[in-house]
């Protein structure tokens, strides 16, 4: 059975489709729930990570919920600034 | 009473703090529902704006929902491309 953090893909500075492709394979692998996360600038791929999985390659997979964040995240020892994240849940079908 | 296309802010390419302020003139307008709207790049901002709107100046205002979707959009006279959006719902309290 899969950890909780198994079925998550972070957005970094790869290609969309590296990610799209993550998702994909996440959901061959059974799991029927998929986190897509990510922070900064790497949001809009996020979105375009999720809506591209489902449109192109799970057309039966829905969006379950998107929610967004603010995080404080340290940029130097005595430095810390606020960056805003994204959670999108892919739900696919129940089992047969 | 303000038209429905009134409560909508696009997000473009403007610093984050202009569409932050449009956001906050709204509900001071009396609107009790802001629609903060995206595409492409332009989505993190989004993001940033409604966060940052409702965290420092609006803490009663919450996020109503979240929706993403594949917009077409015509690149040249005969090419198409798809981007992706998303417009958030930002709502404020009930009028006392």
């Amino acid at each position: 059975m899969a950890s909780s953090s198994d079925n998550t893909v972070f957005i970094g500075k790869k290609p969309t489709m590296n990610y799209v492709l993550a998702v994909v394979t996440q959901f061959n692998n059974g799991n029927r729930r998929v986190n897509v996360k990510a922070r900064g600038r790497a949001i809009s791929r996020a979105v375009d990570v999720a809506l591209i999985a489902q449109r192109r390659f799970l057309p039966q997979v829905e969006i379950g919920g998107i929610e967004v964040m603010t995080e404080e995240v340290a940029v130097d020892d005595d430095e810390r600034t606020n960056v805003s994240s994204i959670e999108i849940v892919l739900i696919g079908p129940d089992e047969p």
